[in-house]
């Protein structure tokens, strides 16, 4: 099992949701979160590029996050790579700020209702 | 050291802290979820079966996910069993929705006020 | 690829993301959390140390969490060590309190605008 830690915009979560029910996986967790990439968040959701003197400027001045929403799905092994590519496929608008997805370990998962474990509590 | 991530009820969090504690960990972390499972959250609360004409409805009009609290502890290895049963026990309702929990790998831990490291770090 | 998970004082959000911006780490995730250690909250914020009869109380008594918020940070292997000691240098306050630091195993990490992966994704 692994977990599939996707940090997108807000704006993009009814359709990743979508998306996600579709190759089955209608189960998912979800929160917001404040987030920025390398840009430090100044270009988040306008998507030009920015000089390096305001980029410097804005480290310094303290930038503030642009708020994004985190969503954790775990899932099967052998579904990690197109539930990545489900989240990609509708989540690229190709300006900044589209967001990151992590892949990591799960080594064991519960459904606490039945007691169920491993894949059985996942599906 | 492992993580032990528990997605429940929020009116679980009272009698999953107190279980922890009496087992040796009065220590964690936990914040506002939103979250569902295969029932699409349609069924979150009340724990009856949903037809399937329901279900596809409910996840075409774009259900909205049910209000869970999400809990992390960090547990030395021989504690992930007693830990993982402590918490199924006082969150077992029979009802769907009473979450899930994973278990996942973590490679070091730290407390940051004395700097110490490993199984010192999270007892 | 590791995740960093801190857990730290709320006022200590800003002086934490300029250390990591200062090692070339400008990006991460936040979010506040509610949380105790072993002193199970009672201390939290004060820095004295608490009878036994005190906190077996405040336990039985249902005590508060503190708050708190979370960061995340993905990084490269090689980075592990010197972000984890950036984040305690400036969150040290000697006061119980300071929070703690889990690293964590990434298996992959996707930048969604490029499709990018690995440890360019990261960067």
């Amino acid at each position: 099992m692994k977990e599939i830690v996707a940090i997108i915009r807000s704006n993009k979560v009814n359709v990743t949701k979508a998306a996600l029910d579709s190759i089955g996986y209608p189960g998912m967790t979800g929160f917001a979160v404040l987030g920025r990439g390398k840009q430090r968040g100044i270009a988040g959701e306008c998507g030009f590029s920015i000089a390096s003197e305001v980029l410097a400027k804005a480290q310094t001045a303290g930038m503030k996050f642009i708020p994004k929403r985190l969503l954790i799905v775990v899932v099967a092994d052998e579904d990690v790579d197109r539930v990545v590519s489900a989240i990609v496929s509708v989540n690229q608008t190709n300006q900044i700020g589209d967001g990151r997805i992590f892949v990591c370990p799960v080594e064991e998962a519960v459904r606490v209702r039945t007691g169920e474990t491993g894949d059985k509590a996942i599906l």
